[in-house]
């Protein structure tokens, strides 16, 4: 079986600006195939576990089965893709387009940081900019001071483009946070101002593979979220050189990678 | 300009079981039509704001933009989708079965909620089953008790299924809500349990549209979430006439939609 948590060496800092060696426990995001006869339906990101019931229940709520008595077969292979079988005679009534199977994924976690290399995403450079410690709490902070939205309604996600120096270049609020992102970027882009080498993102949320692969296609060095970050969202910060700093509390936060930039 | 905030009606529960008529701000959810030339690329569900940057953003960290220079322009249409128009000569280096066009997604939110109808879904049993006020506290509480990874990680999102007695059935747990979702349902679908007309969906995290569409699929009457719902579930679970029930702190919380399952 799978693991769904995995064990990870950070810097804790602490009051004080103090740098602690330590661990913490993230949960684990992997992509997962979902085959429906011959035909690949989806990949999502996941949490390893229960995956032949996810497939059935995304499936099942896209209306492609409708009982259990269709199905023949629900197997693993052994790349890790669930391989739902129907019975003889059933053909899947779906239109293959419809689905979601972005570049950026792969059958497994590797795969995806690997397609992610292979479509010309760029090391961010090395050691830069730096960031002192002291100045991180002051990321979230200004964030929420000047977030418009989420504080009436309690149902959006910010993120907010700073320069090195602190200063709020642009905020972006949405119910996706990936869309937060988007917008962030795709203001950046107009104004030509990609690659991102001197900025940083902030997020009011958590991190996952996905906000981790848009900071770095667009250059971004320093990615900063209140909440916590996934396996493979680590594991892409640590092959791309980002800095990944989550839960954010006050002066205390822990650095997951790129300890390089931190002025401690 | 559209909106991104949208004053609702609620019910507000207060300590004691007391109802009170209330207003509740919610953040905006529609669907984007994202267009580069003639292709549809895409489709999100979004917050309403910056869709031009939105739509820059996404076609940029998806590699199918890399330069301000290749736009010709950019505009949004009479059916509010977005479209980027290429200068001559350049085609969309692109694949159009890469991307996401789900069936319950539409250019407006009503053409999603109408779609849903369409796939067959059907409205939820009316009045019933009934819940008391007392109880819902409950749910959220049972599931924090139940949950193994969250406590360690903050990482995951957990979703749980009870029975109207307030029995947790099946709890699940992911990095993305939808996956949670998925494996609930996928599991009571294994079971033959469907449809799921005298249980209860708790939620730890927000509402979006994506949620209500899976629980208005399992025929699930009554959800509850710790978290805010957005207006593009608010309006399905009023359509297909769900209990729809955000905001639980202690006590306290919203009633939003079908407030005739509720015994005061």
């Amino acid at each position: 079986m799978k693991r769904n948590i995995l064990t990870v060496p950070i810097q804790k800092i602490e009051a004080g600006g103090a740098s602690v060696r330590a661990q913490d426990l993230v949960a684990v995001e992997e992509p997962l195939q979902i085959r429906l006869g011959e035909l690949d339906v989806a990949i999502t990101m996941r949490t390893p576990g229960h995956d032949r019931e996810l497939a059935l229940g995304f499936l099942y709520t896209e209306g492609l089965l409708a009982s259990p008595d269709q199905i023949a077969d629900v197997r693993v292979d052994d790349s890790g893709a669930v391989i739902v079988s129907l019975i003889a005679g059933l053909a899947p009534a779906i239109d293959a387009r419809r689905f979601y199977v972005t570049s950026s994924c792969g059958i497994c976690g590797k795969a995806s940081i690997d397609a992610l290399a292979a479509s010309g995403c760029a090391m961010l450079p090395p050691g830069k900019p730096k960031l002192s410690v002291n100045l991180v709490p002051h990321f979230p902070t200004r964030l929420r001071e000047a977030q418009a939205i989420f504080e009436h309604t309690g149902g959006l996600h910010a993120a907010g483009l700073f320069n090195i120096a602190g200063e709020l270049l642009y905020l972006r609020e949405d119910v996706g946070r990936h869309n937060a992102v988007d917008k962030l970027i795709g203001a950046a882009f107009l104004e030509r101002q990609l690659p991102l080498h001197d900025h940083v993102l902030m997020l009011s949320g958590r991190i996952s593979f996905e906000l981790v692969q848009k900071a770095v296609t667009a250059g971004i060095p320093i990615v900063i979220a209140v909440g916590a970050p996934s396996s493979l969202a680590i594991e892409t910060a640590l092959r791309f050189g980002m800095t990944l700093i989550g839960f954010v509390r006050g002066s205390h936060f822990n650095v997951y990678t790129g300890g390089d930039r931190m002025i401690v």
